[in-house]
């Protein structure tokens, strides 16, 4: 069955309920929970063995795998469906290491969060913290930002700078920045599915 | 009078001395004087009359206006040989408007520092401060760099993080930034002169 104009029909419920989306071991994710957001609806992960499904179980959560093959617009309307099917009216990206379609950012206007271990726009995309160390920054971070169109570019929401040590290696640093992430994603999390957050121009304003 | 070679004869004396370069009103100078750094052996500027130059006049120290023409060429060889004259080993930038060539980090190797009011890598090169506000960052900063032949690029000696705050304007921001720059930039300088700053790939370290 095909439904013609499908694809652009994916539209969010008015919710404060939102979906987790993670690929990894999901600490960012085990933040969240500890957090005691109301409102965390389902975890969706593309690795079917990942650490995020395992904890989402752990913690009496809806868990959802969602396969990832070739065709993004599909894989995001499949992602899209699980969230909305959830009544998820927000999507938290929490080391979620693919990227979604136009569709997912219609269906979720400025809905979509995303974090990411450096201080945007430096150290874009992957490696970040391989990336500012190379570069010999004595300062790095962590950023929460609105997912837009691009990679790590959205209006940026919240941001902590992180100190990087003479002895850093990736691992240490990494750890360093972790530790902010997991203290400041459940913050930006709270503050977005209450309507705290607003987006002018490139600013995000908090009320 | 012209002597072949004579453009890469331009060789810093090994001295803990230093030439502090300006352009403008010369408050990063003045952070310097207070700090009563041993060594400060001359200010030089591009314009004749700079708060800067007016500020070295008024501590008692050496002021050279050294008039920029077309060629960058000559105009790095005029600033060079001033520095040199002074007995400088190193230059220090502040708020120094114009790019010196190649054959001053030559004579200079490793002894030319900048500051810039941002975190480098983001937002180099002319009005860094409006260039953060744009981008809606909420963490901006102050970085002390090496010189190298590219623009805001060389190794990073030191940074510091200033949070951007919602009413911020390039004013406020700038104000905020200065005041890290006035307590930064005289412990990167000390650390210079007494050969504390070694730099080992893109990374500096402080001994």
């Amino acid at each position: 069955l095909t439904i013609v104009g499908y694809r652009h029909a994916l539209v969010s419920p008015a919710s404060t309920r939102f979906a987790v989306l993670a690929s990894g071991s999901g600490t960012n994710l085990q933040a969240l929970i500890d957090a005691r957001i109301a409102g965390l609806a389902v975890v969706i992960s593309d690795v079917s063995d990942s650490g995020a499904l395992l904890r989402a179980r752990e913690a009496g959560l809806p868990a959802e795998f969602v396969p990832h093959g070739d065709d993004r617009i599909r894989n995001t309307e499949l992602v899209c469906e699980v969230a909305i099917r959830h009544g998820a009216g927000a999507l938290v990206l929490a080391g979620f290491m693919r990227i979604l379609g136009p569709a997912a950012i219609r269906a979720f206007p400025d809905r979509i969060v995303n974090i990411h271990p450096s201080l945007l726009p430096a150290f874009p995309g992957v490696d970040a913290v391989a990336q500012a160390l190379a570069a010999g920054v004595k300062v790095s971070g962590v950023t929460v930002h609105f997912v837009d169109e691009q990679i790590d570019h959205g209006p940026i929401i919240a941001q902590r700078a992180v100190p990087v040590l003479p002895e850093d290696d990736v691992d240490s640093l990494h750890a360093r920045i972790r530790k902010e992430e997991h203290d400041l994603y459940p913050r930006v999390v709270r503050a977005l599915i209450t309507g705290r957050l607003t987006v002018k121009e490139r600013r995000v304003i908090w009320s």
